[in-house]
């Protein structure tokens, strides 16, 4: 499959390294493709940068957001929550239309220190917001609740835990859901929340998340959901 | 131990059911008596009325809030969220003063229809709102992200979960730490969070929980995280 990732963050990469491994054909969208080129360093996460990394990952194309948006069959949006509105309009609506976008920012604001804070939450959640602003396309919040190397290498935890589906496309979340599995994630450990509404459920949950990591002093775990009598 | 419970309802009765059997004297403190003892028929959880109820519980002593407060040694705030902080001002912050409270409440707003939203969240909670209004009392959240059944025998799912403590009071958390170990908690699976700001994180969780209540068609289910290498 053709798959257009907006985002090249910890998270774009983590996704674009998973996809080209299962074969898939993979473009990763920036706003701006210079200024994402001569970074130099290790980022907030120490990883490289871009230019580096795209050195062990030559499969990877770098692409503008509309590029990738674009001549992607199927769009991740990997972007920070607070950029997203911005970066999907970047992207193009045109490019976005009739295609399945697996969401999976959080609405969080770093801007006024540890923990961050909600910029939406409530009566209301990014994936709704990007599903109003971009009608036409399908869009299903997911992997959003936990690190990325876990999104993709859910074996690494020590038993099974669970991953979450919101959206109103029905098919558009069995396809998630394929993609999932090809991930490593279990069939009967995805839980399909409902419409996109439920995103608020699942974005709400980061309040807890980001405290976890600190009483924690790991990002590396998940939620299980442990149910009496199954 | 001598316990004044606040609230009536299912959480106030399942924990004072729980309380009586490990050998406290348990007060249960409502707002009017009168009007209490007057219901009839059952609650919307299926639950017989007050009146009925404290026929097989004839130890637990029904009282006023104040009452309740001001013999407790120790007190439980078991009230719906929305009218957490009036009904803890008609318990009298006198009677609440150097006395840790329990707080199990969670800011749910059904009015508007389900699932609820929350009446607090993002950059504060009701724990927080409850130990600024009364600050000479040591509160400490915990037990309200998951139902009352589980809460005092969580040995019914099938595996180990956890249950979350938030509160500024190390000692506090302490005593809470041994409630919940007598009430059947592993001491290992109680995750102190740290200071009350992060039951911003234990009652945002909640929106998810509502949530999973209909879409596991349960809601005798618990959260359980789940750490690479432990």
């Amino acid at each position: 499959m053709k798959i257009g990732i907006l985002g090249t963050g910890v998270v774009g990469q983590t996704i674009a390294e998973k996809l080209v491994q299962l074969g898939h054909q993979v473009m990763i969208g920036t706003r701006d493709k210079q200024t994402t080129l001569a970074k130099t360093g290790k980022d907030n996460f120490g990883r490289p940068a871009l230019n580096e990394w795209l050195k062990n990952n030559s499969k990877v194309q770098l692409k503008t957001l509309s590029e990738a948006a674009s001549s992607g069959e199927f769009i991740v949006n990997a972007t920070s929550g607070t950029g997203s509105i911005d970066a999907l309009k970047m992207a193009g609506e045109n490019n976005l239309t009739n295609k399945i976008l697996l969401d999976i920012s959080n609405p969080l604001d770093f801007s006024k220190g540890m923990p961050p804070t909600l910029t939406i939450c409530n009566t209301d959640s990014l994936a709704e917001q990007i599903q109003r602003t971009f009608p036409k396309t399908k869009v299903v919040k997911s992997l959003n609740t936990l690190t990325a190397m876990l999104m993709t290498n859910p074996g690494l935890l020590p038993e099974p835990t669970n991953i979450f589906l919101n959206g109103n496309d029905a098919n558009a979340k069995e396809e998630v859901k394929k993609l999932l599995v090809s991930f490593g994630w279990k069939e009967k450990n995805i839980i399909d929340m409902g419409d996109i509404t439920t995103a608020r459920g699942t974005e709400q949950i980061l309040p807890i998340w980001v405290r976890l990591w600190g009483t924690l002093q790991t990002p590396m775990f998940n939620f299980k959901i442990v149910v009496v009598g199954r």
